[in-house]
C-alpha cells in the first residue's frame, strides 16, 4: 500500500512535469519566429531568450541529476549566466527548438525509467553529508522545482500569443 | 521506509506550495496600489485582477477539498468566470489582499494537519466510481496543479515590478 502510494505521488509529479513541457512545446511551435523574437512585455525578456533559457535549464538538469554531460554547455553562459540583450550571439530559433527537444526527450527517457529510490537519491550539487541531514535535496525535488520554474516563464511566454 | 518516503514527497510538494504562496504574498505587499491597478503587459490582465483571481482560486480549493464553504463566493463570478475588464466592480486592493490571506491561511492550517491518507483521498469534484479508476484525482494533485497555476500567474505579476 505505501509503495503504491509513493509510486502514485511520483507519477503525479512526473505527470505535472510532462504536462508543462507539452504545453511549452506546443506554444513554441505555434508562435512564429517573429513572435518569438519579440519582447514578452515592453523592456522584458524576448521569447527567444526564454526558449534558450528553458533549453539551457533542462540541459543543466542532465548534469545536476548525474545523467550525462550537457549537450549544449555553451548555452549556460548565454541563457543562464547572462540576461537577455547581453550582446551575446543567440543560436537560431530553429536550433533552439531542436536543442530543447533533444534535452527534454533525453530527460524524459530517464524519468520514465527511474525507480522511486532513484528519484529520492541525492542530486550532484549536494554532498553525502548534507544530504543525510536534508533528504529533500533529491532528484524528484529538482524536477518539482523546475516544473514550477517552467510554469513561471510559460505565463510570460503566453503574452506573445495574439 | 516507504511510509517515510511517502511523507517526504508530500512534504516536498507542500513546501513548493508554501514557497510559491510566500513569494506571491511578498510580491503583492511590495507592489503599490497604482502598480497593482496597472496591466501586467499591454492589453493583458491587471495586477488587481490576478490578485482577485488567485484569492478566488485558493478560496475555491476549500470547497473542492471538502474543507468548508467558500469565504467569498461572490469572487467566483468576478475573478474566475469573468475575464478582466468585464465591467464588474472589483473589491479594493486592501480587501483582496486580506481575502487572499484569509483563504490561504485557512488552507495552510488544514494542509499542515493532513495525513497522507487525507492527501490521497478524493476531492469533491470526482465520483467514488471514477476515483476508483483514476486515483490521481486526489487532494494532493489539486494542490500540485494549483501551485503550478500560481507560478504561471506569478511570472506575469512580476512584470509590475520596476
Amino acid at each position: 500500500m505505501n509503495t503504491q502510494q509513493t509510486e502514485l505521488i511520483v507519477k503525479m509529479n512526473l505527470s505535472a512535469w510532462e504536462s508543462q513541457n507539452k504545453r511549452f512545446s506546443e506554444l513554441i511551435e505555434k508562435l512564429s519566429d517573429a513572435q518569438l523574437l519579440s519582447e514578452t512585455a515592453p523592456g522584458r525578456n524576448t521569447g527567444v531568450y526564454l526558449l534558450g533559457h528553458i533549453a539551457a535549464v533542462n540541459d543543466d538538469m542532465l548534469r545536476l541529476l548525474g545523467l550525462r554531460d550537457k549537450f549544449f554547455p555553451e548555452y549556460t553562459d548565454i541563457f543562464i549566466k547572462s540576461p537577455d540583450k547581453s550582446g551575446k550571439t543567440f543560436p537560431s530559433v530553429a536550433e533552439l527548438k531542436a536543442a530543447y527537444n533533444t534535452v527534454t526527450n533525453e530527460l524524459n527517457k530517464h524519468f520514465n525509467a527511474f525507480t522511486t529510490e532513484q528519484w529520492l537519491s541525492k542530486h550532484t550539487a549536494v554532498s553525502e553529508e548534507d544530504f543525510a541531514k536534508e533528504p529533500m535535496r533529491n532528484k524528484l525535488n529538482v524536477m518539482i522545482s523546475r516544473t514550477i520554474h517552467l510554469a513561471n516563464h510559460m505565463g510570460q511566454l503566453a503574452y506573445l500569443k495574439n
